[in-house]
């Protein structure tokens, strides 16, 4: 069994091992043997990092809600911004003090260069607040001491210093602000550790830390640059070697350029650290900051309390992707569309004795199944724990190599529906093949899916409570849409008027007028391009009651569309007789 | 400054450590201290895990695309299918044998269940192919044990035991074929090592492992349940303890659970695995296999070859998109659309005087600048050594807080431009900044796109070589389309047809017809909600000559949109005087 790799051709003469440059060896390191037992101190720098890396950075209305969601999961340091750098972002600063939107026990961190009037400007922003940390940071990668300062070691650590003191002389012109000091040696990563530790030594003599107010000291991997166990012997070796190791809080900043940020930042933590920096879903510049949302769900899987609220997942996926204009990946760890689907067989097989054999124990036992230990094959997590649901995809038609379901709704009627739907769908399909056994064709697919999720042309009985006759709307100069619509409720057509930022938000309005329970939580829309006369076909996702669930709008008016979407969803969540997502499951 | 997290109320009791059930303690590990020097054995197990996790699985089509991708990037072991468990499968792998399609390097690989019936249906697969690598797992978890098999330790080791010699006898029956195999204690992260190590020496004992024909021992994190270093002290435990190691190849298969699979790769391979197996860009069940890709590019960014080219990187994503039917994320390791892109302004001066410093090295050594070490700040590798370019992007707006471009875009015009025509444009947009200075205001924008992307209403010799005035399809019963159009060339208009799977295609034949070396990348498209009248916009992104860049159409007809975007990016590349993307970057 020879290896028959051959050379790529490509040009590694360009490139050299990092332990080549840097020298991180640490024989007698003892993070592999240690184990985590409770969280870090999280900053979640999302307001910030995460930001700067927008093509379209966050507007104040979407600051204003990554904040309160932030706050709300319970983060209590929060990197809000740069103020120096931006007057978008002095402004938020100033709107968050001056609105009085921090809580008590929350502290806000800005970002500086070490610069004298981008400090004094960093202070006037947080003017008023009952604490905040003044974040400073200058470069001291080898690199960029060469080619971006043209400067020698000293040269680096007077910015440093001079910045430092800059701080302190600045912090006596806020009296009634409790000012915290977080240094980083930004490019740590590209740094020597010798040099790292000095800079970070210096620039600690001139915070003074205390046991009442310790000094962050932020080691980022600014560009990752090795695998996670050399950033670990790096920050076990920095905590032996900085002074006032009491006073000091190691706080890891790790980007994921190799895609292994998550593990960095829990082997450093192994390795001695603190505090962990990141956003959520690992927003960030080019390959994101570590993902907040793995690391916090990863300690709660072993049985440790991450301190952060993550029990309706969706609704915080649905917020980030909201601010940051960025969608989370279906693959995207513990919170993607695909990560509680099971399509193999052997696997739902398994994940069904599980489920099973949990409800056995819990019978036996004597206790509801929520008090025993979870143990289901291929799910390490209870779905449920996030507020989502386990759902087995079945292959309508594995076996004829014709492709699954939601390949021929695209095929053959030009709907591209999104992935929760194609697995809601899934589950809707598996309710008739067990009524009725075999395989189903095409056509018989599509009869399913009209019967589920769109008007029959003939049957007003079967469709549902709901039925949009008309529409009309109007625009206004503020930015909202005057709605009025004929809605047939039960056998009443009937007029109503709502008004909303979109025609969805006041049709909802129309809706809970009339005691539906109902709340958006996903839209999606496209044309349907292969039928040529231009209709469009919307998506939503909605919470009925205690329901979530997708609707289905087909129309050439794409606002109208979406109505219908909505009117399929609240209908489908009224027929007590439909199958629903649950029977997906198991 | 006091640590204010609070609990989070999360149901911590229903989880518990890994270390507290499995043991896996290894206080003198060595492979800390160990560093890669060569690549690992790959195995691309994209047609078989990856292809089990898709709501749609590849069509026959779109499995033999992915194959030869795979071959042509150097894969030389390729799990193919589980031919026992699906026709669809069966028949791939039948049609790989009898179309002569593996090249005598390759290996392709089988996976089935330890059953009687099905080892014979996998034999009876790979009859005729010169080489297979027989792949026989069974689950051997402590969970599984229990709720699934309900069998002891032993009823355990009897499956393995039977199956592989099952496979012994079945491998006479094919006497062309020479059979390797592999096995996997399945779900091996929830096995007690002891137990694992026990089941994998007994099978060995049947396959019988030599110098020439080794036996893979395949260690799957099925489900990722604990941080990589415990992962990796696990495979360096089982190298101790596997007997025939020096005839044995072991390999790891991480799944991406906790977001750290790259890490397991990586740490698992420093422990002594040989061989590791994974999929391009992470596909796989719930979060993905690990990344070969990020796997592969991180080594070579350490100066060591892949043995696998990934200088094309946008070719095999947009290869594998279209075999998976799911997009890899803008900031997917080395390959999404943002991981080249700089926002902050400090990044970008750091970038450019990288650059400069380069040049100015260069030229004083009397080198070309791809003769030197990379060493460029916040860019750990040449983003041209994968096809890809650095690009720049600005902030028109970001001090008046009203958005970038893109947000400009789509809130007044309803155009929701994809990342990399994004990113583009910003660069056409600071070449007018830099030539005309200060802020744009929405309009400004406007005028800029449409001067670059769309034809002018009134002045036909500005908008370039082509211009289309007509256009006609008719469909095909197998699948084809017949485009007729009347294309203005310069200033002569003349009628064209062409043939194609679909319009563009067969209007990139018209193009090649007239000498235009062009080639599609991307493709995207959606109706203009905001008009209301059902317009629909179209992007494409094309290779013409030298270039990548996009172009734009709008049209009510979604078909015309598309070839009107062909001809914006065609005439865009023709225009000399246009700004392009190379002005984007430094």
């Amino acid at each position: 069994m020879k290896n028959t790799q051959t050379p790529s051709g490509m040009p590694i003469h360009k490139y050299s091992q990092y332990q080549d440059t840097f020298d991180v060896s640490l024989p007698d390191r003892t993070w592999p043997d240690k184990r985590i037992t409770e969280a870090p101190r999280w900053c979640a720098v999302d307001l910030r990092d995460g930001n700067q890396a927008l093509i379209d950075p966050m507007s104040p209305e979407r600051k204003r809600i990554m904040f309160d969601l932030l706050v709300k999961m319970g983060y209590k340091e929060i990197e809000v911004g740069f103020p120096s750098a931006s007057q978008t972002d002095f402004d938020f600063v100033r709107s968050l003090v001056e609105e009085n939107a921090i809580p008590d026990d929350v502290t806000i961190q800005v970002l500086t260069q070490a610069r004298d009037h981008l400090i004094e400007r960093t202070y006037e922003s947080i003017d008023g607040a009952k604490q905040a940390i003044v974040h400073l940071y200058n470069s001291t990668s080898v690199l960029q001491r060469e080619v971006v300062f043209r400067s020698d070691k000293q040269g680096i650590i007077d910015i440093a210093l001079h910045g430092a003191r800059k701080c302190r002389e600045m912090e006596k012109t806020i009296p009634g602000t409790t000012v915290y000091y977080e240094y980083s040696p930004e490019s740590y990563t590209g740094t020597e550790l010798e040099y790292a530790v000095d800079v970070c030594n210096q620039v600690l003599e001139v915070f003074e830390p205390t046991p009442e107010r310790k000094v962050i000291i932020n080691l980022p991997s600014t560009v990752e640059m090795a695998s996670p166990n050399v950033y670990a012997d790096s920050i076990e070796w920095m905590g032996r070697h900085l002074n006032h190791r009491e006073n000091v809080l190691i706080s890891l900043h790790p980007h994921n350029d190799r895609g292994t940020a998550i593990a960095a930042a829990e082997l450093g933590y192994l390795a001695g650290a603190d505090r962990i920096e990141g956003c959520l879903f690992g927003n960030g510049e080019r390959t994101g900051n570590v993902d907040l949302v793995a690391l916090g769900i990863n300690l709660f899987t072993q049985g440790i309390d991450p301190q952060i609220d993550f029990s309706d997942i969706d609704e915080v996926k649905r917020t980030a992707e909201y601010c940051n204009q960025l969608s989370v990946h279906e693959r995207s760890p513990w919170a993607g569309d695909l990560v509680f689907t099971a399509f193999s067989g052997s696997h739902q097989d398994a994940i069904k004795k599980g489920f099973e054999a949990m409800a056995a124990d819990a019978a036996a036992q004597g206790k509801d199944v929520n008090e025993l230990k979870w143990a289901v094959p291929y799910l390490p997590v209870d779905p449920k724990d996030l507020g989502r649901n386990y759902e087995a995809v079945i292959r309508v038609n594995s076996q004829s190599g014709k492709g699954g379901v939601a390949y021929l709704l695209k095929t053959d009627h030009a709907l591209d529906l999104p992935r929760k739907l194609q697995i809601e769908f899934s589950g809707v399909v598996q309710a008739h093949t067990d009524q009725e056994g075999g395989e189903f064709t095409s056509d018989a697919i599509w009869g399913i899916f009209q019967d589920e999720y769109l008007p029959s042309a003939t049957e007003t009985e079967k469709w549902g409570r709901f039925e949009l006759q008309s529409t009309r709307t109007s625009s206004r100069l503020a930015g909202s849409v005057e709605l009025t619509i004929d809605l047939r409720d039960g056998d009443t057509v009937s007029e109503a008027t709502a008004t909303g930022n979109g025609p969805i938000a006041a049709f909802l309005t129309v809706m809970r007028d009339r005691g539906i329970d109902v709340t958006l939580y996903d839209y999606v829309e496209h044309a349907l391009s292969a039928s040529g006369d231009a209709q469009a076909a919307s998506y939503v996702e909605l919470q009925v009651g205690e329901r979530r669930l997708w609707g289905v709008g087909i129309d050439a008016d794409i606002a109208t569309a979406s109505l219908k979407a909505v009117v399929s969803a609240v209908n489908r969540a009224i027929r007590t007789s439909a199958p629903d997502r649950e029977l997906a499951g198991v």
